[in-house]
Formats: structure tokens, C-alpha cells, sequence
């Protein structure tokens, strides 16, 4: 009897937040195996439990993002063991503003290690396993910063303006290959724990739909991965009716 | 006996061309009514007998979308016979290469008048009609050009930058009254008559999916009407895979 | 005895204000003839006088640069008896700020037609007389709107971003025709009448800098023209230091 | 008798490379006490000795520019010796392409290291440096990849994007304090050994000034230095007139 084929996977990479966890669920949703990571497995969990209680197949994967030798491992032992990587999302971010005058290079190394570094680390090892097959999907996570360097927003805006051009140069060299490599901007407060918790006018505004639904970005996220490949998306951006811009 | 309401209508301005007519089919598959507009009516029946056998509800107009009153009148018309005006589809282009040595007065201002003029005074119309309802959406055409102006294109990119700055205007605008302003740049050759006439090479990547199928244009169309507001995309890009951008 | 050989022009389109006044001045103090013109010549007179008054040449030309024909025999003439245009500055706004739901088909249009038409027609006819000398430098003035379609900035973003266009693709064809086409992005407000009268507020800052001082705006385009060709600027933003942007 | 006031400096990160020392030696013959750096103070002799001959002052430094306490230590040392910075340029770059797929965790990380996070830890000393005096000019080298990541470009497109992002950053929060922060976007090749021995037929562009002369380049760093604050230019591109853009 032959063995079933293994169903294909979608790795999130950064599934701690409200962005990524309902991008993993969209996409379990959609019939893929989500293999969820962030540093602590722990935290995963409830993420897992639900997207399972659901219906769907999902793996949470304790893993530093920033260690190219725990990426490499992590993500050959998914090949491995759960199925083809079809669609990589990154979405860790590290946004602490600070004048650049106060500023130290601790933080401003730390935030591009998380936000940028990392993206490259888990995304060249996906286009790795991607590129021999020709066909995948790439998704990364940008922000208002990714446009432009604000006062007091030096090392954020760097971080993300560097993985944006990963996203572009990647685009470049893999969109040829068969591989979808796609850069979205949310523009605008999501509705999550931290802003509830510290900006409470600005969560106010959920009311009249002012700041982003997680599950309404993760719906984009799935559309970009669906697009036929005549008609592929490079860049979008996301934000409420009500934001300026 | 209550009256039964109007179904809502999309109006396409410039469904003469292949992505226009795909747009329309598109919203009528969707439950529109589609109010069809191009200069010509006569070359709007068979759009309009396609949708209609199709089961969908369509009327085309022959109109001059460069004429203030007819322009109005039209808009109008329809908001009174036939239902509440809650798409709007801008879609005329008119490409013309040539020299800034060889350009003339008349083809540049032609240009404008098509690609841009035309835009604004059919979306102000429509921003006149939505406005008050606080509710609409409305999607404009971009290009290649709409971002860069190339050698030897000089008023196309003129018309196309001058139009992606009336829709970013307006969504600045209008975003904020509850209407969705989008802009689309299609970056690469679409299956069309005139690609498939005036460059075979290029249309012979057709079966690669190497040009863009207008129905997947028209796809993105419909997804940018049906975001929730609290997650608007303004702008964003299409290209085949194999594009070089 | 040989004729003395004609000194070199410089062609000021909208020299009415105190931008294109400025920059007359300063081309007129770098050895160049000035031929500055405006729709109403009579008005120009105070800048010929006080450009002769410092030794300088210059002619003062009532012509309308939305005129096709005007244009043409303008420059013609210019070349004929006065010399070869070497420097050509397009300097012509105007900016009447509406919302989009009353902005009038009139407004959009004679806005487009002065910032942008009217900077094609005078364009293409400086580069006419340029190109068969391979040499020459070509200056348009950028304004914020420039880059952005603010709210209720339609008509004039849409002229401003269709000059930047025209710009563009002229430095992209006349570039290695040895022909320097720069765009000026003047970001900020000026020190005129118009500030004083209409923003006063505004206008206070000027004792610390904070308004733009059109002399400074003129030293811009007069480096611009002196670039070496191995090391030309296509675009340079000018903004007051106290600025927001 | 009152001591004389120091001569004020400039410093120069990165005055390895042929842009560098043309760098240096423009602002030494501007009258600037020129402290000029790299990692090898051997290397530096011969610039320090030629500006020396020139009747300038300068001296040369060795110092690692990733090292937060040397960098700390000899702006400090600077000010204390020989005087008050005014003056700041980076101009340190790492340009080494490879394919996504091969690109090593090592590589992209010591390309952003060198070309972005040394710029970190040099502006951030420097702004701290002027930002009690409530005047300083700033200047960063950006390049084509600064704004586009293209295919094979990954590491050098996110470190010049980020060094973007850090001067816009540092523009918005440090201009309104008096420091003018501008990034110079070079375009092209520029004549260096490197382009002579690796580029032999870009090199021989040279003869028609298709390549960037460092001196011409250098120009453009005291011109934005020398701008008054009401006209003040946060971004600029040089290329040679026959380059493609």
C-alpha cells in the first residue's frame, strides 16, 4: 500500500503574537500542516491546541530564529518528518523606539537580530528547500517603518527597511524560480494585548473598526499565497479606514 | 407591496479592453449590477450578453468619459434607474511611446485627457454619489508607468502618475468617510488582442504564465472591494512570475 | 573682424515669482543672458531693470507657455537673436487646494495646464534646440506634492507628479545625450508676498530660518548646472531645517 | 594671551577608498582640521601627507568603526585634542554580491555590520558631539541598492537600506536641533582601483566621464555642507550622464 503524501506544511515563523497566530490558523484553515515557531515552545501551545480543537494540523517548534544552526535543523527536521515547506511567513518584529542620542548599540544590534537577521536566516533555509521543487510561497511581515526612518524610530526602521530589501532582492532572484516572495505593510495599531494594554485611547478605537484585525491581515496573507502565479503581488499595504498616511 | 430595493451597481468606466471586460464580470458574478461604460456602445453588447447569460445583471453605456456633463448626466441616470453607485472601477489607459522630440502637443494632452482627466472627473462623480452614503469602493488602473517615467514615455507616465496622485489624494480624503480607495499597478504585458497582435514573442509566454490573465486582474479587484475596512490595502502590484522588476 | 560669438541663454519659464526671479539673478551673475519670461511682460520689467543695474543681460519676454506656437517662436527667436539656450528652468506652479467634492473640472484642468502642459511644451522646445549641441540643463521645480497626493491636493499633486514624470523620462532619453535634467523637490514654504499676506504665522518663522529664502533655492539650481557630467544630480530635495517631514 | 580657538574638524569614517580621500581632502582644503579613519593607520599616511603638502591639516587614525568603545574613545579624543566636531562623514561600504542561496550567515552579517552598524555607532557619537553645539553637518554614502533590493544584493541592499533609514531617522529628530543630516545616493561606478582592476571595460568609460570622479562626488558632500539651513537637501543622487536609471 503506498504511503500517503505528506500534507504541505506552512512554517510561521514568530507565531507568538496575535499576527501570527491568526496567520497559523488561517492557513491550517486552508488545509496546510502549520509548523508554528517562537522561543518558547511553551507559549505555543495554546496556539496548537486550538488550531487542532479546529480541525486542523499544527506543530509548535521552540526555536531562536537568530541561531542560523537552529534554524537549519529545525527546518530540515520538518522536511523531514512533517512534509514539504510550501509557504514561510516571517513575522517577528522588535519595534523599541528611542532618540538616536539614547540609543544604545545593544538594542539597536538586538532589534535587527530579531527583526531582520533573523528573517534572513529562516528564509534562505526555506528558499533552500523550496527552490529544488520550484514552487512556494514567502511571506514577510513589514511596517510603516519599512518606508520610512521617523525621529526616534532609527533602529526599527533600519531592521525593517533591510528586510524589506531581502524581500525585494529575493523576490528578484527567486520570482523566475516558481517562488512567491511577498512584502506586506500594516500600517496602523493591531488589536493585540500590548496596544489594549498601553496605548487604551488607541485600542478604543476597535469600535469603529480603527485598528487592524489580526484575522483580517492573516486573510491577505492567504489571498497573496493563492494568487496565480501570472498575477503575483509583490508588495501591499494594510491599514484602517480611519489612519492617516 | 414594498418595492424591492435596488441591487448595488459597479460602475467600469473603460470596459472596452480586456481587463475592463474581466472587472465586469467579475462584480457581476458577485451579485452587481454592472453599469459598463465606453466610448463606444455598440462594442459593450457583447460584454453585456456574456454577463446576462451568465445569469448576472449588466446595462452598457456609450460615454465620453472626458465630458463633464455626460460624464455627470450618466452617473446620475444610474444612481435614479438602476441602483446606489458602490464600485467604481476607473480603467482607461492609452499608451502612446514616443520621443520627447517627437511628441505632440495633441497626443500628450490626449493622453492626459484619456488616462487622467477622464479619472478625475468620472471619480470625483462617483466620490459625489458615495460620499453622502459613507460608504463605496473605488479602484484605479495603474501601470509600470504609473511609478517611473522611462524614456519615450513621457505622457503616459505624465497621465499614470498624475491619476495614482488623484487616488492617493482621494483615499486621504475619502478613507476616512468610509469609502476604499485603491490603486492597482499592473507591472508586466496583459492577454490581450494588442499584445497578441503587436508582440507574439511576449504573448508567446502566455503559456508560461508569463502575462497576466485580465480574470486574475480581475480577481484582485473584487479581493481589494471585499476587505474589511479595518484593513484596507491602498495600493498594491501585479506582475507574472517571471517579470523582471 | 569675426562676430563675437553670442553669449550662452538661459531660458526662465515663470520668472513672476520670487523663485524664478531669484534664479534669473543668479544665472544672470554666473555670465549668462537671462531670457525670463511670464504671461505679462510688462510685469517682468523691475527684474530686467535690476539685473542690468548689476551688470548683468537679460530680456524680459511676455509669453504664454500653454501655447503651443507662442512657445516655438518664442525659443526660435531667442536662439535667432539673442543666442543658444544653454539652460532652460521650468519654475511655473499653482496651487489652489480643494477638497475633492468641489474641486471643478475648470480648476483640475487650468492647474495641470500651467504646472504641467505648459513645462512639456517649453521642455520639449529647450530640448530641441539643445539636443543637436549635445549640451545643455534642464530645471524643473518640484514641490512636496511632488511625491505625495495629500488630501484636497489633487489637481495640483497630479500636475506635479506628471512634470516629475516628464523629468524623469527626459533624463532618462536626453542624459546620454549630454543634455542635465534635474527635478527640484522644494519642500517647504518660500519667503514671497503670498506667504506673507496669506500664512503670516508662517511667515514669522522667517527670522529663524524656517521659510525657504529664494536666493538659497537659486544656489541649488546654479550648482546643479554646474555639475561635471560624470557626477550629475537627477533629484535633490530643499526643505528649512525646522521642517517637518 | 588667549588661546587660539581650535580649527574646526571633520571627521571622515572610512577614508579608505578613493571617495573617502577625496572627501577629506575637499574639507581640508575648506579649512577644516580633517580626521580621517579607517581600520589601518598605515594606510591613511599617504592621504594625511598629501593634504599636509597641500598646506592642510589632517590626521589619521586607526580605528575599528564596529567598536562602540573605540569609536566612543576617539570622538572623544578628537574633541579634546583638536577640536570641536562639525563635520561627520560615513562613508564606509561592503559590497560583496552572492545569490540568496548562497549567501553565509557570516557574510551578511559582516556586511551590515560594517556598512550599517558602524554608521550607528559613528553618527550616534557624532550627533551626541554636536548636538550641545546646535550645529553639524552629517553626511552619509548611500548607493543604488540603498533604495532597491535587487537580485544577488541582499546583504548590501539591507545595509544600505538600513543606513537610509538611520540617516532619515536621524534627519527628522536632529535637524530641528540645528544638524543637517543629507544622504548622497551614488549611482554608478566610480573610478577606483577596484573598478580599473575588476571592471576593465566599465573603466574605460573614464574617457567620456562615464564613471564617477571622487572629486567631483566630494563637491557635492562640501556643497551640501555648505547649503544654509532654510534650503537645506536631505537626499541627493550623483551618477555619470550616459548611466542607465
Amino acid at each position: 500500500m503506498a504511503a500517503q503524501p505528506a500534507a504541505p506544511v506552512a512554517v510561521v515563523v514568530g507565531a507568538g503574537d496575535a499576527t501570527g497566530g491568526a496567520i497559523a490558523k488561517r492557513f491550517a484553515r486552508g488545509g496546510y500542516t502549520v509548523c508554528a515557531t517562537r522561543r518558547s515552545a511553551d507559549k505555543l501551545q495554546p496556539l496548537v491546541d486550538e488550531i487542532r480543537a479546529a480541525g486542523g494540523q499544527a506543530h509548535g517548534f521552540g526555536s531562536d530564529a537568530r541561531k542560523e544552526d537552529e534554524v537549519d535543523a529545525l527546518f530540515d527536521d520538518i522536511e523531514t518528518r512533517i512534509g514539504p515547506i510550501e509557504v514561510f511567513v516571517f513575522n517577528i518584529g522588535a519595534n523599541v523606539p528611542s532618540s538616536i542620542m539614547e540609543e544604545t548599540a545593544r538594542r539597536y544590534f538586538k532589534v535587527w537580530e530579531m527583526a531582520c537577521f533573523a528573517g534572513f536566516l529562516t528564509a534562505r533555509k526555506a528558499a533552500r528547500c523550496m527552490a529544488p521543487r520550484g514552487k512556494g510561497t514567502m511571506l514577510f511581515t513589514g511596517a510603516t517603518a519599512s518606508l520610512r526612518g521617523s525621529a526616534n524610530f532609527a533602529a526599527f526602521a533600519g531592521a525593517k527597511a533591510a528586510l524589506r530589501a531581502l524581500a525585494q532582492s529575493m523576490a528578484r532572484e527567486l520570482g523566475p524560480r516558481g517562488i512567491h516572495v511577498a512584502h506586506v505593510v500594516v500600517d496602523g495599531a493591531i488589536d493585540t494585548a500590548f496596544i489594549r494594554e498601553n496605548f487604551p485611547e488607541r485600542y478604543a478605537l476597535k469600535e469603529q473598526d480603527g485598528i487592524l484585525n489580526p484575522e483580517h491581515i492573516a486573510e491577505s496573507y492567504w489571498m497573496l499565497h493563492t494568487q496565480p502565479r501570472d498575477a503575483w503581488t509583490h508588495e501591499l499595504d494594510l491599514r484602517p479606514w480611519m489612519e492617516k498616511f
